[in-house]
């Protein structure tokens, strides 16, 4: 890991998700827009989610690819003691080099094991690939860790949100990305579509979106449908002053349409 | 697509979700469960999915690298009327089909249109990959389609389910996969890794599986950390009878850490 230096390149980042009980449909995941906003802050792009089940050669292929392409690679999940837990090792495979056992974690398990408690399968959390630098967390005793561009990290969302709130403001910083935008109801898409697409030449340097409500929302989308036609407008982008002014293009196209553009 | 019938292979899916919107953290993906869910009923794995930003490039390459790969591929997103809407262009490309007017969605759209409002956007669509057939849904007007093995659906929640509600039933079904599973309270997965390890040995044609219940809960994830340990212990598998006797198994080795089992 580097000393975080501000970089006018962009980040780029990927996110490795390791989790068969998210390809089940029995748990949803809610550690991806944690990343993601974090990285967001910190000006690195998340470029590529993958979901993929708890298996060595699925995580070592998705593991080289990712690191060879993006300038950040992380993974979520599989780094506890039972036999389905195997990502330190695959990450180990990965980079070609041993698992080896790092004394600090092995202490710091051992400590926080009930007496007589600290088994083969706990010690087992404490082997990473030679050369890991482990990241600190204050919640979990699994031991997250980054080697070269990737960096490892729990599954159990408490934990990965500690790990990312760590790790994240330690990485390189990229330009800051913003977002900014407004909301409008009783309009819909096809009544602005010509107009975003006209200022999207306007605005070159911005990534103009819209969403329909229905998959919008602060913090968690609606699932049941919005009885009114509600869009959603949005302007992202590295310039600030290209982004103020795309971001009053949006709500002119609001405003000419009748609706009342509200801030997002 | 073809007619459904009872066949013995397992069959694989992959999904690729096309959104900008949850890469930067602003929408929670809601989505995937229900396609996972979907298709677990129905005897088809899904064994990976990919979300990537509404970008041609990236749509065309996990299209056609997911088709090849997998049985079944469903997209997510970018169906509507604007600009950033590229997901049937960029299929089409994938395919390298031209974009033709599809007459009866052309009709229907018209039709469910206010007087004087059908615009060039909105006709947009109705233009479908050549050869695509249209994937019903009652909810919306943006017309979902299926191109070969490749699905394209919306990404608006409410249709995105009416449309898996439609499609999966048609298509061709796999052995279906069940998973079994008991909860327990005040015990980590550090105590039964050992005994789960036997376990997956002694049941080969059965996935074992552990999650600590902060990753785990019913439809939704528990985000806060849970104060007692607890721990979830799942079987996933073709076989009834091994499932049975494996879910046995897993109910033993809770009690013998002298905890209740509690079906999941």
């Amino acid at each position: 890991m580097t000393t975080p230096t501000s970089n006018p390149q962009p980040q780029k980042a990927a996110f490795i998700v390791i989790g068969s009980e998210l390809l089940s449909g029995r748990v949803h995941d809610v550690n991806i827009p944690v990343l993601a906003t974090a990285l967001g802050r910190h000006g690195i792009d998340l470029e590529e989610v993958r979901i993929i089940p708890d298996d060595r050669k699925r995580i070592v292929e998705a593991v080289q690819d990712a690191r060879a392409r993006y300038d950040q690679v992380f993974t979520g999940g599989g780094i506890g003691p039972t036999h389905d837990d195997i990502t330190a090792s695959s990450v180990a495979e990965a980079f070609g080099v041993p698992l080896v056992l790092d004394q600090e974690s092995d202490r710091k398990l051992q400590a926080l094991s009930k007496p007589g408690t600290y088994n083969a399968a706990r010690r087992k959390m404490a082997m990473l690939p030679q050369g890991a630098k482990v990241i600190e967390n204050s919640v979990s005793t699994a031991p997250g860790f980054s080697l070269g561009n990737v960096h490892v990290l729990a599954g159990v969302p408490s934990v990965f949100k500690a790990m990312v709130a760590w790790l994240v403001p330690r990485l390189p910083q990229g330009a800051p990305v913003r977002t900014v935008g407004w909301q409008a109801n009783g309009i819909q898409e096809g009544d602005l579509a010509q107009a975003l697409t006209e200022a999207q030449q306007r605005f070159p340097t911005v990534e103009l979106g819209s969403y329909p409500l229905d998959r919008w929302g602060k913090g968690q989308a609606n699932t049941d449908g919005a009885q009114q036609p509600t869009v959603a407008l949005t302007a992202k982008g590295r310039d600030p002053k290209a982004l103020e002014e795309a971001s009053k293009a949006l709500a002119i196209i609001i405003r000419n349409l009748a609706a009342e553009p509200l801030p997002l």
